[in-house]
């Protein structure tokens, strides 16, 4: 499955997809998984598992489900029809569908999505990616404590002069303020860890939240769908309850600030004047070819401070209307994804700037 | 201990302080807990425990423990002199062990509050704070739980119209919109649970955080003073390492969104047309006496948006620069109290609203 | 009239109020007008302009408008009738105007507040309230920008190592720092005078907003309401356009922010290794008698990123619903207090930080 | 000129961009100005301004500015180097700069951005894409206007019921509720008038805002770049100064809040028992295909939560520190395009959703 870039230059609102800026943002690792063919890849995921689910609660004829899945895996789509859909409905879902149906054909046609409604099949799509890509955050969370505990060994017995409220206090052995940085990132390994079954968790409601073409086989069919997804399921979807994803962006946003910090350190310690800290790789200026930048502390404190203001937008996204909130839920469309980019960026560059370390040096009498 | 009014007037620029809006915002009972003097007394609380913990790991004499901890419990403090102190060195610890090793005397004086900091005293009140308060958050997170539960049980079988995006959708039960109330509040009083082990800290590093008056005894002397102040401890003290009153501050905007949420879903439930609320206890106009404003679940909407903006100050906080960032650390402090009033009133008000709920109605046909 | 401390203990959820952050945060200056007792008499100078302008016009009496004006010149307040009636109404108006009514007596007491609505009389309070405080915000702006250049007189010719990304980049002149800080708060004075007009409006629109009490002579009690009071006025109410308020609050965080960067660099050159800067008056430690901390530099940061945080959520108050949001309003006295006096202690603050500034030294070779 | 897609599939990050979500969220006519090739080749025109400037001052000889004026129009540039260069940089300039200077030659080539630093390109392509599109803004909002004005000269008389804090209150005309969304566009027209003289400005400062390369002829070689570019000057560069582009910033805001309450009205009309509002071409889903949804209407509401939470982190990016902040310009980056989109597509979509109104219903008895 292949998107056309739809227009005839390259687009670059966000600097995580910018040809040139994503050099310093962009992480390809987890960007893929916001693209657009991954997104739809996911709900032709769902649609082919509820397909399964409903068959094998013979809900629909199991033909049926053996078409859809067949057509799911082969369908090309008209991403032009994609899109002019989403501008009228708000969601892409029911283009989506026509086309499925469509390609589905007269006979099992009516029995794609059935029972399912547009948050089920957007929602589910962003929870498998969120399952795919949160080990990969992992992973690097991890190899950044890795080197950064290797920092500590290696520098960790320098003396350095202890700062408070930016002025010299008493002296600290680097291994201190490294151990700092280190130990809210162990923390966050386990926080993750614990937020994850409730996070990554089936939606799956109908129309208004009570899988009303269901009966009492719902909660049943519900949970075959999870099965097979390999995700949670609970008593009730969560068409309206938002407040796991607003958990995950704090914690997103808890990782930036907690790299900011190690950034914003590495940038006061390598000031000419302190000479805490020997950096290679350091930027370069248009004006002066002589000056070495930090360019990546500078960044993690740049992506620190976006992803604290994406807080509050997210926390915004709680108050979901009545059984459905439009405005709501697009505006964690707007927000999640550039999120965590911001978060893989900052894991990818502070373990980029750690490896840069040449030195740990002690301060200056 | 009584501070007082330091000025002619009584202020009001917070209305969760004010005269007449406290009406409206505000809660006693956790309020007290961000009076003046409360947080003077825990810091008092712990430089007693500090000096207990001390004399019995002999690092100082167990008559100063002993006289500090009478001085502690007598003293009378001049409150225009924390005043002054505290605009000098930002923080109120200096004037306030000035004054406490005056009391004391000179031949225990230099014993008082013996290889900490500021933040040590100032971190833990506000733990110890915290950890008062933290259930009376409990008890009306569970009365509104309850109260919805008695809501359900009375209307729960009423007929609605589930509406998503604004719009007239399919019949619900009642009790299908209440349980989407009501099963976010069960998952906060559990992750309040799990917030608590790491929250519950006590802060003691001393100067640059490495305890360095007390060489290897420091973390036996942290371990005590933990356990004599009932809070847990780490091999670290958390001087930079803010994440856990973030991830508190995220709980308290999580909790003020899934109750604003039910207060909007009231506001548009008591519409006149809409009908399917009647509410009793509504608000009056100046202007249309016949008027009755569903003033409560407007406020939830208030409070939840006030939180949510807040939280990404908290996450500007996490951003330390070396042991100890003033800035960061100060603006806490025009944080925190207010996040945890807007929440606590927000429970307060939304259980008064669920019992002013007098009847759910039928959705119009 | 003053209203009387309701609580036991002197509260201190806000640092601006705060019996001993105050010395820090604090500006009794303009504070006073967030004072309860100052908003209230505004309201109360409203009704009295809005009778005597209803009785130039012949829709009331004037004998009403004679007694109106006695008695709220003379009126002794149960303030805790309104704070009762708050939590009801959820504004102060309706119990107010009963007050008030009750002392005019029988004959005239349906003639206070005609054609008024809550709304009009609580906007008008805060306008008169900002049309007292902006001279004082406007002088010590300008006394800031008075320090700075006598800084300047001083100090600029001394030659400072220029510094572009946190690195030594070439030399300059201390002046061309100085005017960096000074020259953005010359076009925020101009700025404040520009946003005057619309700022400064009378809110004058009734229930709905459309002068329903008044037919074709609405516009013209408006106007003459407008010019007892001093203020401007408009072809329609400002009920639901509240983006005047809302630019105002961007020229709150604006200043902060212009002046939290001359925060952030008095701290930065006061580093001990940089040395450029020398302070008198700085901040002591409870751990380390020894040390100078930059505290008012730090403050002026953390009053910056506060302010920043605010911004956002008085663009939230925005969307008011149709012809008054009662959610929307309310979050307007959340925030809108606390800005102005973040903004106003951040230019006490700079300019006393100014005034410690003991000399400009270069920097190291 | 013509960047390529450097990833094997179309990115999404943010919705303005995206294969689908870009029909609802999408303006072309805006988006262009922030693709990567009008931000170079802006860029370019900078350089080509540069050069005829110096060469009419006698600072570089005139042939050299042909040369670079004739490489700048025909140059294909190696986008792969310009990411690269950005990755190490953390800006383009530099490696934009070196692949100019290999192309214009050995003899001219150290001609190319004599005396400028990146922040002068970089800044000076930002303002004259903002004054390229703003025309296109100001289109927009006139045109919004026409269709309100329009559309009160339809149903101008209908009559509505007034409704204040989300309760009926008293009949009102149409025209009352549609002149209180059209005023305050009104004086979004005139407060962008205002503020351009001051935002349209060139950046031109040099290494360190100093133009140290260039003595006293400075100012004059800025007034010259000024005019050939047809921007502002003033007697200092901006490099630290960003407040107007956080006024900016702020007008954007401002402006999606006022069209964001204009779409959560035309939301709450549209609601079945209100019916004050019929639609056309609202929006289907896939679980109810009878359905009508105000997908405009909301998708105001989320653009205006969106730029209103953006403010915060522009106003944190008014602390430079010193004479260049990497971390906050940088930021800037992330933001401001996006700001731009939300409110471009604000008035499209607000047009649009006028447009739409097939008649606006009395309100129920």
């Amino acid at each position: 499955m292949k998107a056309p870039g739809l227009k005839g230059y390259v687009m670059s609102i966000s600097p995580f997809d910018h040809p040139f800026l994503s050099g310093l943002f962009g992480d390809d690792q987890i960007a893929q998984y916001f693209s657009a063919e991954e997104d739809v890849r996911e709900m032709l995921v769902f649609e082919t598992a509820l397909a399964q689910a409903e068959a094998e609660h013979r809900i629909i004829p199991m033909d049926a489900a053996i078409k859809i899945e067949k057509t799911c895996s082969e369908i090309e789509l008209d991403w032009q029809d994609l899109k002019q859909g989403t501008a009228i409905d708000g969601v892409v879902v029911p283009a989506l569908i026509r086309q499925l149906r469509a390609k589905v054909g007269d006979e099992y046609g009516k029995y794609v999505h059935f029972g399912a409604t547009s948050q089920d099949a957007i929602d589910t799509s962003l929870i498998l990616r969120l399952k795919s890509l949160i080990p990969h955050l992992q992973t690097n969370l991890k190899a950044l404590i890795k080197g950064l505990d290797e920092l500590e060994s290696k520098f960790g017995s320098v003396e350095l002069m202890g700062r408070t409220r930016m002025q010299r206090a008493l002296p600290i052995a680097a291994s201190h303020r490294i151990r700092g940085w280190v130990s809210p990132l162990r923390a966050h390994v386990q926080a993750l860890e614990r937020l994850k079954p409730q996070l990554l968790q089936v939606q799956f409601g109908g129309a208004v939240g009570t899988l009303d073409k269901f009966g009492a086989s719902g909660p049943m069919v519900r949970e075959t769908l999870a099965q097979k997804l390999g995700l949670s399921h609970d008593t009730e979807c969560w068409h309206t309850s938002r407040h796991e994803l607003t958990n995950f962006s704090n914690w997103l946003a808890i990782v930036s600030g907690s790299i900011g910090k190690i950034g914003q350190d590495i940038v006061l310690m390598a000031q000419n004047e302190v000479g805490e800290v020997k950096l290679k790789g350091a930027g370069g200026s248009s004006a002066m070819p002589h000056k070495q930048n930090p360019v990546q502390g500078e960044l993690l404190v740049t992506l620190a401070k976006f992803n604290a203001s994406q807080t509050s937008a997210m926390h915004q996204t709680l108050m979901h209307e009545n059984e459905r909130s439009g405005s709501s839920w697009t505006l964690e469309w707007m927000l999640l994804p550039q999120m965590v980019m911001a978060t893989a960026t900052g894991l990818r560059v502070a373990a980029e700037m750690i490896l840069n370390v040449e030195e740990i040096c002690p301060s200056k009498p």
